[in-house]
């Protein structure tokens, strides 16, 4: 887990901001939870492997107590000497106590808090609520590059409604955000459960073999479409040429040029558009081979009507993709990824999707849903790489301007200029204590602070302050009803 | 611990955003910790009831089946049927398997991971660090009115600097917060920790007194002056009629006229110089009863510097306290506390002072070191009490305006002129599906938009748009590209 110094927080905030800015000119409404959920409503929503991720927290007083006496209890029921099942007692011991020890445990996710709240503040909230939430989850992963125990997830969700007029917007406005923060190169991803479905409808997978055919197919950008046909001879999906024939059928995607946007503008509109017939025609074929399938042809419908929704005119550039599944999980609609074309290191930055069964899991009502997750940190590395800070918050400074102190005597004039520049608008910081001139200087030049109000003896008779500025080393005495406008001016 | 729903965290951020406003305008830095310490950061720095109150999070994998397999061995060791001892057997279990079971820690406040910062990044941070820290800490409290296990500290600190500038500083920043939120009943006391141990030297309690003289003294406000006395005598530290006299002297505080900020503006400046006049009056006074004590002389003077800092221009009633001790915790000079002259649940709404000693105990170097934390928790409540939120915040919407849908036909034409008005910087909501008219408009009342743009087929037809005031129920149908103009005017 990470401290974030003050860069770190201005390059974070800038970035939360545009977020939250975006999606609330959407009319998505801001939630917080608690970071500490009830460890019962976690466990069971992530999976086995989510199950052991959760950070759990240690029941507390009387309660602990109890645990460990009944945990005790347990181990002393064991026939002495049987030192060879040891390491089984062990085992099954460390299996119960992580729940028999807690009762309480930190936010995974944002998505299973949201069905809590929804399930239980139905009255509380609007027929259709459209609600983002910026704020960190807790997986006790062993950290890797890029990857830490804590980090933010930047969900954006609307809760019922299971028109894909919900889907075109979450897109628009994950599209809008990360135009803003200045990326040219977004490409979304777009495909439908349905639409998986209808494809191992078409190629005779039978139903139970549909889970391991998925897995594999989920691979096919890691593994390659040759990796994915062994993948799905090996868990016995297929025979040898099955195989190849069903991956050559999900493999076949639109065909375009990559168009960035800021760099041809000339061709821009009319690459946009081929890029948007190109969809459309892919859909129609994909219809024709999974004519036989109605959830597939379900599928298909939906997502015509997303790209007819999403048009011609996004800045990111949309493609149908076949093989998207987005590992298995509780989607059960349109399923959405967003990636950048020139990735430095490969990857989504953001991913989502229809869930119309997760809020039925807290509640007795089935509820539609559709979400979106940025991946927050991602962008930031990916911005800290491309150097995508705009100036002000790369090179940011804790000031405007630090006012000098002269003396033990001085100092409650060098507090009140101080308070006169706060009044104006501008971020002002005193340097704490009288020392000497060159000191002061040398941590002005260290906290990066572009001015510096010397407030000396003599300025302080005359009514007068010298500006400094500390790029080109320039210094102008001037009155101190000037200051001001000196300062403004040049910020 | 709490959900915050939209209108919840309108407000939660509408007070946030000020005080970041105003603490980087002092030119504090942003810093983000995070929620997560290493368990021995934190035990021992909150006393024998903080250790206890701090939330562990149960080791994992391996570590956490050790830790059971020891604390088993442990119990094996116990002779067989003497049933007498299970007790203590188990509260010395629970006493140890708290540390054995745990690793991790959820932050119980800001101040000492701010300690651990600062020891372990010093080369990365400037000579004099100023930063604020605004996020949630948990204390595995019983929840009682108003307190939750969850809640959010806002600090700030200035670390590097013995000098008062500092006290000045951060006395300033929070009040102008405090005014900017609209309190117009901020009383500031002030008192410094060489004040009360001159007053303890002054009236001649032995040392090893001296906690136990504090400790009775600090609740003066709450158990009055009789109920002091009767403790100091109950606790041994004097017999009856030193103990009445020992309390008149410390009770002895400015008496004056409080002063409604905005009530009797005539008179505001006269009464500010009044109060400002009486605590050096009253400082003088104190210096004298403190004649034969060093420390007590130090004390006073370091106050008397920091009235004279403040002056008499302060929005806040500030007066010097000198029973004040703040919970005998980590002080070493000032003591500074905020509360409310009209509150109507007593007790502070911020705090701090200097803590010269704490830093060190995170690395070799002694660092001083002065911190105010505001209590956003309180705050709030008094603002909701006093209805004291802005009109935009209290009667916050989604949107300014929705977007309503005619048909599956023209859902492509709502949201075209959706993100036309988002363009134009009004927030837009969209009705997410074709529904019947009189639905859209029921829903637009329930989220509370000010504006409806229906868009129906003849609107659309002839590039027109009709706009539904909500609040007056009038409507008029005008040409499209009016329509921005329109709102923007109205809202």
């Amino acid at each position: 887990m990470r401290d974030f110094l003050p860069a770190d927080v201005r390059k974070r905030e800038y970035v939360i901001g545009i977020i939250k800015e975006v999606y609330e000119s959407y009319g998505f409404e801001p939630l917080e939870t608690p970071a500490v959920e009830n460890l019962e409503t976690l466990m069971g929503k992530y999976g086995e492997e989510g199950n052991q991720l959760i950070f759990k927290i240690l029941k507390r007083g009387e309660k602990l107590d109890q645990s460990l006496d009944s945990l005790g209890g347990l181990g002393s029921k064991e026939p002495s000497g049987s030192e060879g099942t040891l390491t089984s007692k062990t085992f099954e011991t460390s299996k119960t106590s992580q729940t028999d020890l807690s009762d309480l445990a930190l936010r995974y996710d944002l998505t299973v808090p949201l069905a809590r709240v929804v399930a239980h503040h139905r009255n509380d909230l609007p027929k259709f609520f459209k609600r983002y939430q910026i704020q960190p989850v807790w997986r006790a992963d062993r950290p890797a590059r890029g990857r830490f125990r804590e980090f933010y997830q930047c969900d954006v969700d609307a809760i019922g409604s299971t028109s894909v007029v919900v889907e075109a917007e979450v897109i628009a406005a994950a599209t809008e955000i990360l135009a803003r923060l200045g990326f040219r190169d977004v490409a979304v991803l777009l495909n439908h459960r349905d639409v998986l479905f209808g494809i191992l409808e078409a190629s005779s997978v039978p139903p139970e073999k549909h889970t391991d055919a998925l897995t594999a197919l989920d691979k096919l950008d890691k593994i390659g479409p040759a990796g994915v046909a062994e993948e799905l001879i090996a868990r016995g999906v297929f025979k040898f040429d099955e195989a190849s024939a069903f991956v050559e059928l999900v493999r076949s995607k639109v065909q375009f040029q990559a168009f960035p946007v800021r760099d041809v503008p000339t061709n821009e509109k009319e690459l946009r558009q081929e890029n948007y017939e190109n969809n459309l025609f892919h859909l129609g074929e994909f219809e024709k081979v999974l004519e036989q399938s109605e959830a597939g042809q379900h599928g298909i419908q939906e997502l015509r009507k997303l790209f007819e929704l999403i048009g011609s005119e996004s800045s990111a550039r949309v493609s149908f993709h076949p093989s998207l599944a987005r590992g298995l999980s509780y989607y059960t609609g349109t399923i959405i990824e967003f990636g950048l074309d020139n990735n430095d290191f490969s990857g989504s930055i953001g991913g989502g999707g229809r869930y119309d069964g997760l809020i039925g899991m807290f509640g007795k009502e089935q509820i539609p849903a559709c979400g979106f997750s940025l991946g927050l940190e991602r962008i930031l590395v990916v911005m800290e790489e491309r150097g995508m800070f705009p100036t002000e918050i790369a090179d940011s400074t804790p000031a405007d301007l630090m006012v000098t102190i002269w003396s033990e005597e001085t100092i409650a004039e060098s507090l009140k200029l101080a308070a006169d520049l706060r009044s104006a608008g501008l971020r002002v910081t005193v340097y704490p204590e009288p020392d000497k001139f060159g000191k002061q200087m040398k941590y002005a030049d260290q906290i990066n602070v572009p001015y510096v109000a010397v407030l000396g003896e003599t300025e302080i008779v005359e009514g007068k302050v010298t500006l400094k500025n500390m790029k080109t080393g320039e210094q102008e005495t001037i009155d101190r009803d000037q200051l001001v406008q000196a300062v403004s001016h040049k910020l």
